[in-house]
């Protein structure tokens, strides 16, 4: 079995790392690679990693829709709606590594990022597509919401604390620490290289567009409201997201048991992986890969659960991620093309 | 007026660093620089950064005890007591960069770092030294604790809002992160190059020995004990520490409210930059500097104040505070060799 | 089929490197994996990167010796004709990325390595095996020398205009850049970070041990003894080599001509990609891989060939190349576990 | 004595080093900082380091020519010569970072920057400002050409061989290579971080346009035309350059004799300094300074010398230099505001 993909936004950083990961994916096949920037040229001369590899031009997004069954869209927000609709009206799947299918409530998409939804009807046959936590909603869906990057490393970071009511689910503060790439290809004073290399600090603190999103998944999971003070960074490395996260415990649970609830949830989950007790999560181990890496800490003086999970914010923060939800969609197993082991430097 | 100083423990990234101060430093004259290791070698093969500038042969600490009035100590904890009781005996100044000096409660430093005080006398001579905080008691003492590189960034980060009754003390949490001088000069797997480039991790999670230095000045300023959830991360920078502080807000304060308490507290300090609303902290503008710069934000969906504190771990962190330490006990202006101005890149 | 293949020295970088490719290797299966340092842990303890993927337990070199038909050794020079002999013994594969087996002349490997062959008929069945320009050698080898990262960088870079007498062979002047992970996983202070990050220098220079494999590999191109300036420089990056080689035109030739004989000449080799006039080679685009890009300059104003090639000196400087031996004595196609994607950023 | 200084273009990184250096110039006073893109803004805005230090409002240019006795210029090619003439004709002093007074032969100009000279006498009446060099010269000029990064590193490194006839003028190569800050502040796809970072590249190989630069240095030293390879590289760091410089020995010299022609000719030259030999230069022990650190190597195999020369591209490659100037023009001590110590990390 061939899958016909096609990506629409390939010359951006999840377009490009979407390339990648499907050039090795055994039942993929790379039927058009869409860019507006760069339509007509070689991929390979926006990327030269890609030469003589993978060298196809760059289409118009109508010839990607056109030629795949399956549609990565990597687009500003607002510019999904339109394609997920002619995908779902040609029976084709759409997998938006954007924003515009991962908010269930319109007002907050509205609060968040100044939009309305054109199609209610259609953004309610999507799914929020985070396989640890709706992998069977997944299943049969046409339209997938592919998680954004922040919201994976926390989501999957806190499930298991959540589902067990271990934390206070008012207490939860998120310090997260991202590499330069998730800042996107496009230009900018803070990425450029003197500007963030030698250099550390947070940036819309409090405001961050993720904030809904990691608080729809962690309402979700607990069954009530959650509120959570989220604050990102940006971290001088390309790629990589940390993100440590602090919760009052509201049990009186130990380290160990923690750490029992945290594996067994996780026993059946490849690309989670629970690290030791006295290990800590580092994005290192995680780079290139599709694993999210979760260490565990007490606080015993304060009784606060600490939560570090690190992630690769390109591969199981959007490209990988979004494979694997392929996988799942299409009945393949969902590992399919994701075993590349992450390099060790 | 000159000077004259002495440093133990010198070629270690602190000791090195109050070399490059003092030379710059009109009221200062460097005696003599002592070294176990390089003992008998110029310093300037060991740093030919400073070839030609200082070249001056590394001698025993008691050579520095011996021709300095002034003497700074970079050692590991647990060293600094006979050399402090030799100077105060001789009516010297001993500055000590290490932890030695710096809790009060002899209970704290034995839980910590495992050891007892051996002359209790001699410790309550001594003053815990950030001088934002406790300048006139620095005033006249011979023996001071020159405060940690956390301490001094969170100490100076939370203390107008605790002064100001602005956060519950039992609130409060610390997510650090330190360039890697920190780890100081010594070779350990963590610091070689290809295992902390493109890698972040938190490190000794809510068990680094700064805590109690932490809560002692918090406990100090609040009137109470404070208790606080304390994560240090390794960021792959040379320089600097960002402290990204959360506290519930006790009162009903607006972002303005908080932003004039802080505005004037720090009025007449020099080295305490509270940034304007709206800008963040970021460790590249405070690097090669004795500033501590401050950011505040609000997060009026949780009522929390997060406060972002950047230092140079190596300046304001250590030898820059050293030094500002030294101008008070001496009489000099505070300022005195400390006005070099931060490089943008 | 399913090779079973050792590794002698598998926590060293190019060890692990090794690991992590043979893992995605269809046809090779991980029989050994053997460390002095770690004997008795899981690797995956040493790489947490490998957790949940490969925990297989270190093993004395003589298990891996046992255990496997194709053995790949990286170990420090002096230790490996011992397993070579032992594998020959035994018709085993025996494929060393150390420098034993790299030099047909004892005298240089005595001058540059002060050590002598204990065994020369031993040295004169083995292969120096860059299989771009020994491919049919390597072929029925058994003990395969490994060539060298900066040499495999020139060799390749510098074939096709030897092989065409572009250059006068008497004005080779090589001029390298690499990634700290070649100085592997042993510590030292010129690879602690805060030493060589924001840090550029050269070392070994006109003395490196590389020299006589590099000026071995020129002759036997150019058919006459030729000596080289080689001057390798640490750069602050993880990965890569990319070696500036500049030499004299000896003949009236156009970039046209220069480049149609290089794209000729490698045209049937997939790890060789020539860049197209006007690109410049750059280690970005090879990281992770196996691929060798060189570009073309021509300095018109000179007339000097400047030839700009680059690797990964972890892939086709190491692991990789080593994969693609053992893919050629064992009759398999020779990018067999090679066809990684090179990640964009 | 006060010195009234202004700078046009203060917001570029030739210009804000500048800034940070002329605050610290005990005899200057920075009158005015002129900025076209920010213009009517405070300087601190555009970089927060300066905050509370230096909050000056960026003026237009015709302000700083107007309130200034010295005016620095850091502009675009093209755009100095009306600056010159006007403050030629008011016996003001413009030292020019930019290219426009740097090369004597205005084909020279014409070929390399396509622009033509207007007015050849205010050429002709300015000065290559190399103090090492050219200082008799540089007094009571009003017009300075303050060289460029590349040109200063490799006319420092070269000088001796050159003046003492060491090496054969057809033989020189120059492989070198820069901090991202070299490419200046604006944005570009080069410069992004995630573009640059863990990357190496050769860029302009052969064409840069401090060639001619570089030429007409060594020719003057030389007493002969001489013609050079020059091929830069972009280098993952915010500072500094090093420069491999390449040449065949002519004479019949040890390296002793080599370092001693050296150290000789700079004896008196504080910002020089021979590495002795068996020492490297390496750019992190002349970041934040004007040192230009030159070592010494002899490959004695094929007979050349090896020149590894290194500077802070925008301490002794733009602003250190341009101060350095200042002071020769306005009789001051040379070194005046000059003597930081540069940082050991």
């Amino acid at each position: 079995m061939s899958i016909k993909v096609g990506i629409i936004g390939a010359t951006g950083y999840a377009g490009v790392e979407l390339v990648r990961l499907l050039l090795g994916h055994p039942q993929a096949e790379l039927a058009a690679v869409g860019s507006v920037s760069f339509e007509g040229k070689p991929i390979s001369e926006v990327y030269p990693s890609l030469a003589g590899i993978f060298e196809a031009v760059l289409t118009s997004d109508e010839q990607v829709l056109e030629k795949s069954e399956v549609i990565f869209a990597s687009l500003p927000h607002g510019l999904s709606e339109k394609y997920a609709a002619s995908c779902a009206a040609q029976g084709k799947v759409f997998i938006d590594l954007g924003a515009d299918f991962r908010l269930w409530a319109e007002e907050d998409y509205k609060q968040w990022y100044g939009l309305e939804y054109d199609d209610l009807a259609l953004h309610q046959s999507a799914v929020y597509a985070l396989p640890e936590l709706y992998r069977e909603q997944i299943k049969g869906k046409k339209i997938l919401g592919n998680p954004g990057c922040y919201p994976t490393s926390i989501g999957l970071g806190l499930y298991p604390a959540l589902k067990n009511e271990l934390i206070d689910t008012n207490s939860i503060i998120i310090d997260s620490k991202s590499g330069v790439t998730g800042a996107g290809r496009g230009l900018s004073q803070t990425t450029h290289y003197p500007d963030c290399n030698e250099a550390f600090s947070p940036y819309k603190v409090a405001e961050h567009r993720h904030t809904p999103e990691i608080e729809q998944t962690l309402s979700d999971i607990a069954g009530e409201p959650v509120t959570v003070t989220f604050v990102p960074h940006l971290l001088p490395v390309n790629r990589g997201i940390v993100s440590t996260i602090y919760g009052a415990l509201k049990k009186e649970v130990t380290l160990d048991e923690v750490h029992a609830v945290y594996t067994s949830t996780y026993a059946k989950e490849q690309f989670v992986r629970v690290c030791p007790i006295g290990g800590a999560a580092n994005l290192k181990n995680v780079r290139m890969s599709n694993y999210c890496d979760v260490s565990l800490h007490l606080d015993e003086r304060t009784r606060r659960l600490i939560v570090v999970s690190a992630i690769d914010n390109m591969g199981k923060g959007a490209a990988g991620q979004a494979i694997q939800n392929m996988n799942i969609v299409c009945g393949l197993p969902e590992n399919t093309g994701l075993n590349s082991v992450p390099p060790c430097f």
